[in-house]
């Protein structure tokens, strides 16, 4: 889930320079159309020490006005506080219509802390998200906007930040045993840190991660974000206005309500800035564009490495199939990654009894009338089998998002709707392993052209490839986005560098066998042996 | 929660055979519909053994047509249903598109028994509602109409229920020792229930509890509201395709759009019947109607026993006090029914230093920007004192409903905010103590009679009260409604007979002292100490 955001994303002086003027006049101006709204503005940050929580809020109280902003971050409850529940003190500084609220260390802060430390167990853990969830849905219900960041470091570079300050006679006062203490806890918080955001993300109040490293490239995320965001609503609440208007002057009949187009708010900006277009960050690369394209190992290596992971698959597959834990097989990736390649390989070790690939094409008029989900849910096998999807789900939030074949607010809740299920899956025991399949644009139009010329693959090669290719940029954003929002502890996603596909290959069936080999080491895991 | 199901709400054999056929053809005219329609539609029955769920599907399979109808029940999982993840039964069962899904013993049925035998603990069984509300929320998001029925019995209605079948031939075999057993624990049940219903009644996928006893009533409720649920349905699937029209032809600059009113479905259903209106089912009491309005004391038996109740609050409260134990009072009732005069006699006995009653009028222009729980949690006192509101955030669901303060979507969410609310008071060891003041018309006229004549009580009567009287069928609804969705174990509803006003007093400070005594005497009651 973090992975996103640890690509070292930057953006330089003179970019910020640039970005930061009509930026800020763009908050200004949303600022003070806030100011006349009805709903207030709540926005939520959290996240690793040193990610720049702290200084974001002091640079949002100093590029609006902070006369319309309150800033709030909790320590220890007062007697006062303790006296009464919980949420009470929360309650008391929601900001009113019109307001913006700045939230540090906010109702977040104990119930991750406490599961941390172990003060609370799984269960109460999960109650106490819940909660909030319930509390934030309450407000968004009632219209107020909610955005949340999540400032992240990687565990690195969290050590890195806090040796440098310690070196530097003005900035060691940042860094106390605490820090230290918690630093060393890193795993169990990034743990705690995905259940949070898995379970609080929801529409009407998303977390965004945000990578904490660079401070110019955090700065103008959470800002531009936070301007997306107040437009939106404006946006929103301007249809709203809009249809209801349209509908009762129809009720009144009076003939044509058209009152011109709706002013846009984009446009408006762009004014105030001397603009075309609203600000935009620079491009960023992408959690792709980290990965090392190069071949991992030879081909001779490939191929020895290979023979040796086949049997092991095939031996530890029988012993799932055994103790009755099934495995569930996701490929994705770009047109020509070598999907297919890549299952034949899984395939060749195990009893075609006991595997089930699963093409996913257009859904059959029957899928159609139901759920997207139920046509993967239809397909599970019984227990101890393999489950292979060639395309799965994910389809949800690649094709059919960057096509437009779902609406933005359904592509966006199926992230949620996704992690729902493939929690059901493994707290069933599935195993549930997921292949992104990555290979370079220069590299997917050498095999388009091979394609092309050999006669018995030319079948493969469509109009749509070549126009999917096109659409390249968005697939990859697309792509971020998944990997940030659905890979999971239990579910993670293993992105494969397969320009080279004997490394890839290889890859595939060792990770495999990695995550079969550990969960049948571990005596806790589900099982279902059949009778 | 339950006792607005214990009404004894009938429907007579005229009425009904009077209402069922056109209630019938209204009901094959929506299942036409609904094959053409893109959503499917979900029933879901649950409740106590004998309280008819089983039949009223069996009469909803012989109203409309079968055909397109799936019906479930679910028993012990099969092998195959045991290997795959708990929800892959129901998954698979879904209906399309344009088809009804009735379920008996369905999701709720394995966690509710689970809680009942203890084979869970409250940590697991939230956590498997919350499941169940998610996996609801994932299926009504995508379109689907779910409509959920709690069919009720009383404790005593399905003893005498299960006597009556043990004692006739032919129906002795629908009793068995485990129906017995079960009956035994309708305690724990009902316990089980309550919680499933307030934490699984959203807006999109809400409960009703159904009067079971009277098979006619319970058959023409359900059905009536399958009926509404569905118009409603179509009605709002119409909407968003008109409204999506209509600001598609506004940007194409086409001018007037409008293609004429849409046509009222319920005034087609009513061609179909060839009636004014649909079908409606005879008027029913509500839970206020089954009151014992006589005086429950004499004049001298309350004067006694207020004596010794006021003396018993003091020393209680006190101890309270020092435990670090709130309360939280809530008065609500009819116009003139006695709310201040309750309020000074439980007053009296608390030093002025240790309650605070708040008198709820319309919120200031503060409280108006803010959300509407915002006002109630700002008065929330300090551990140990006695916070008394003279009305209170169920304004939300009686006079905002009935007035249209608030629309329809508002008040149908309070009932789940305001649970929630009122969960955390009660997780933090604060009592919450509700009062219903119920009197009659007739009562409620004599007093605003002499009112009018008594010079220093003239100014308590405006034009209002006048006005609210006209009203008070609509009263009476929201306050069933009110009772049935918020009455909860830790924060019931106490409805008080307050025609005679002594005893009426006395009910009041006696049952609160009641609560303390629970309280006090409870070593696992929160406390909060002050230091």
């Amino acid at each position: 889930m973090f992975r996103t955001a640890e690509i070292g994303r930057k953006i330089g002086k003179t970019d910020f320079e640039e970005i930061a003027p009509p930026l800020r006049i763009e908050l200004i101006e949303l600022q003070q159309r806030l100011r006349a709204a009805d709903f207030p503005a709540i926005f939520v940050f959290a996240g690793v020490d040193g990610a720049g929580k702290g200084r974001t809020i002091n640079l949002i109280n100093e590029w609006m006005d902070p006369r319309w902003i309150v800033s709030r971050a909790y320590g220890p409850p007062s007697d006062e506080e303790r006296e009464r529940p919980e949420f009470w003190r929360y309650w008391r500084d929601l900001p009113p219509e019109g307001r913006i609220g700045l939230f540090l260390r906010s109702w977040y802060s104990r119930p991750v802390l406490d599961r941390v430390h172990g003060r609370s167990d799984d269960g109460g853990f999960e109650g106490r998200l819940d909660r909030i969830a319930r509390f934030e849905q309450c407000l968004a219900a009632d219209g107020a906007l909610i955005v949340k960041f999540w400032m992240h470091l990687s565990r690195d570079a969290q050590k890195r930040l806090f040796r440098k300050w310690e070196a530097d006679p003005h900035e060691s006062w940042r860094v106390s045993d605490t820090d230290w203490e918690h630093w060393r806890l890193y795993d169990k918080f990034t743990e705690a840190a995905e259940r949070t955001i898995i379970k609080t993300s929801t529409g009407s109040a998303p977390w965004h991660i945000v990578e904490g490293e660079d401070q110019r490239y955090r700065e103008i995320t959470v800002l531009t974000t936070i301007r997306d965001a107040l437009v939106h609503q404006f946006e929103r609440a301007e249809t709203r206005r809009r249809t209801a208007r349209a509908l009762s002057e129809r009720r009144a009949a009076n003939g044509n309500g058209a009152d011109g187009e709706p002013a846009s708010l984009a446009a408006d900006l762009a004014a105030a800035t001397g603009r075309e277009r609203t600000i935009a960050p620079p491009h960023q690369p992408s959690v792709l564009h980290v990965l090392d394209m190069r071949p991992a190992v030879t081909a001779k290596e490939a191929k020895k490495g290979l023979r040796k992971e086949t049997a092991r698959l095939n031996s530890l597959y029988r012993q799932a199939r055994t103790e009755g834990i099934s495995t569930v097989v996701v490929f994705e990736g770009w047109d020509a990654a070598g999907k297919g390649g890549a299952i034949r390989r899984l395939t060749a070790a195990i009893d075609a009894r006991d595997y089930l690939v699963i093409q996913t094409a257009a859904p059959t008029d029957e899928e159609r009338q139901h759920h997207y989900l139920w046509r993967f849910w239809r397909h599970l096998q019984r227990a101890g089998r393999v489950t292979i999807f060639d395309r799965s789900w994910y389809g949800r939030v690649l094709v059919e998002r960057v096509e437009g074949y779902a609406a933005v607010e359904e592509w966006s809740r199926a992230y949620a709707e996704i992690n729902d299920f493939e929690r059901d899956l493994a707290e069933h025991g599935i195993l549930v392993v997921k292949f992104w399949l990555h290979i370079t644009p220069e590299e997917q139009l050498r095999r388009f052209e091979r394609r092309a010329e050999i006669p018995y693959k030319r079948w493969k090669l469509t109009e749509e490839d070549w126009r999917n290719r096109e659409k390249w940029p968005a697939y990859e954003a697309a792509v971020n986005d998944m990997v940030q929002r659905t890979s999971t502890r239990t579910a993670p996603w293993i992105l494969v560098e397969a320009d080279d596909k004997p490394s890839a290959r290889l890859k595939v069936v060792r990770t495999l066998c990695d995550r079969l080999e550990a969960a049948l080491s571990d005596p806790g895991h589900p099982r279902c042996p059949p009778v």
